[in-house]
């Protein structure tokens, strides 16, 4: 059944009516509904925590948007968090953790959460908004990838450079690799509970990806997204189960990254679609890339920008319309009512393979 | 004379007896004795603004390593503070504009700065440098590109994301393009100055060109830029002007970098110096690129990390060796040793073209 989803059939390259679009934190600030519900939380983390309250946020969009997925409302530090970092968001400043992992004792005290026990949360909150979506929509899980949760985890914050963790990736590699296979496991086992709890499709967020070098990119992230992506299967209870792969700034390696285990291939706007698309569109299916800026625009121009997206895609297997990255909270929700009409009305592109 | 410099001969694509080298921020932080001349000059623009200064902290790594070249030592700043728009750096803060650029009014009022008048400290400082430096080494100037400078006048600050810029740009296109030409005109009589004064060689920054997309780039940095470097004489007093364009995070962009009438293009660490050389080096000479994180590993580690980016280049003309961004504060300079001497030392790549 979930196999006839527009967003599988393309994560798939398989023929489909339309290009489906979701777009990256759909389910966040720039809603006003959102905010009244993340207002009832009282924090950010109690929102990801309370099951009823991430159903709620997750659904908002659809409630809003024709979209052609949902994605589980969390946060790609719940992993750390369940490791017993102390994750807090002071106001204003992004995430934090009391205590950074910075020598082999700290990775060596780190537990291997157990997904439906210590993540439990998480998987209640899948559960009950695959009851409330039914056949709406399909849901996509996610996790950080493990280098992009290390940053954080080694860094204690968020970060402009990541200088803390680029040392240690010079300084003492082993030290870091021992990390980033801890957290691959911890990862592998977590999307394993997320397709178990009811999940479509899978995606794995390699937000700082982009900050690691031509010589650092495969050893010390790819290659532990392919471990992530190797370890889960790609199908469950007779249904395949997309896997999407998305590194910001990673356009220069998009070769490499088209050989993992993936499906699909996340691209920010940095690259033109169509050369992607030449790139490796035969072997994997690509998904973008819209500027989030692009939705300060009018809506009259928000709706050509959106077009010219996928007009460079033009015809054939295998898009899926999405922004280059999360959607910026102040965004007009009207700007994003434009983009979506767009895509939905865009000519047919089905086709035989 | 300076024609006979290795690094103006390289910056042209000519034979040289080996890859000579300079790094951004050479004169930085890490060096104790800059931190202490820094201490004497009160601010960080007092430091820019008193000649005698920035002209012992231009010269200070020189003095310690065999480097291939000095650079000014200024800010990429200079220009909209010369415009009256009240440049102040906060502790640990970076850069803040008390009078931000938003409207077609802003624009209308900004002031075309008089190079040799409002930014006389600079030609004095570049004077006085020459003086210092003789025979020893080449001097290179520069000037941000319109874009990033653009940026910081915009958003009045550093920022993450950029998004009142890219808002302008997406909401406001024309009204941005007659800012970037504002700046772009400063820029080119700045540089034409500079140059009077006595540069060798002559270097835009382009550091927020990557927060632009494939279809953004062309127009509102890479033009802007090109507009500058057609402004700007080749030569001058019969030695040749060698002009270099840096954009971080360009690497997508690199065939329509190679096409503007720069001598070589500055590359950061995301790629393989041999796959840019495959893509441009007929074309242009190439600028870097080792991870400066890398200088955080061992001295030994350090050597060989450099040896490999000239090991990546090879055999050929159009190498100049340098980090793929400015120098950290916190690195060692014993690590920068073995960095210059791996290079100092390594093999002749002398040959005829």
């Amino acid at each position: 059944m979930s196999d006839q989803f527009r967003l599988i059939k393309a994560l798939l390259r398989e023929p489909v009516d339309r290009t489906p679009i979701w777009f990256m934190r759909q389910a966040g600030r720039y809603l006003p509904e959102y905010r009244e519900t993340r207002e009832k939380a009282g924090s950010f983390m109690q929102l990801c925590q309370t099951p009823e309250l991430a159903c709620e946020v997750t659904l908002q969009p659809l409630e809003r948007y024709p979209l052609d997925a949902a994605i589980l409302f969390s946060d790609i530090l719940t992993i750390p968090d369940a490791m017993g970092l102390g994750l807090s968001f002071a106001q204003g400043e992004g995430p934090q953790f009391a205590k950074p992992v910075r020598t082999a004792a700290d990775i060596k005290n780190l537990s291997l959460p157990d997904p439906n026990d210590d993540l439990r949360y998480v998987m209640d909150a899948i559960r009950l908004i695959k009851q409330s979506l039914g056949n709406r929509a399909p849901l996509i899980g996610f996790a950080g990838s493990p280098w992009t949760v290390a940053t954080y985890m080694v860094e204690g914050k968020s970060s402009k450079q990541f200088n803390t963790i680029r040392a240690m990736m010079y300084r003492e590699p082993q030290l870091l690799h021992q990390l980033l296979k801890h957290v691959a496991k911890a990862t592998a086992q977590y999307l394993q509970a997320q397709i178990e709890a009811g999940v479509d499709v899978v995606m794995l967020f390699d937000s700082w990806g982009g900050m690691l070098g031509a010589k650092t990119y495969g050893e010390f992230s790819l290659d532990y997204m392919q471990a992530v992506l190797k370890a889960l299967p790609s199908s469950y209870e007779g249904h395949r189960i997309p896997k999407i792969l998305f590194t910001k700034g990673g356009n220069a390696w998009l070769e490499a990254i088209a050989q993992t285990d993936c499906d699909a291939v996340g691209i920010d706007w940095g690259i033109n679609i169509a050369d992607a698309k030449r790139r490796i569109g035969a072997k994997k299916a690509l998904q973008g890339n819209l500027d989030p800026a692009a939705l300060y625009a009018t809506p009259e121009r928000v709706s050509a920008l959106t077009q010219a997206v996928l007009d460079d895609f033009g015809d054939g297997p295998g898009h899926v319309f999405n922004l280059g990255h999360g959607i910026y909270p102040d965004t007009d929700p009207e700007a994003v009512a434009a983009m979506v009409e767009t895509v939905v009305k865009s000519k047919e592109n089905s086709f035989s393979l």
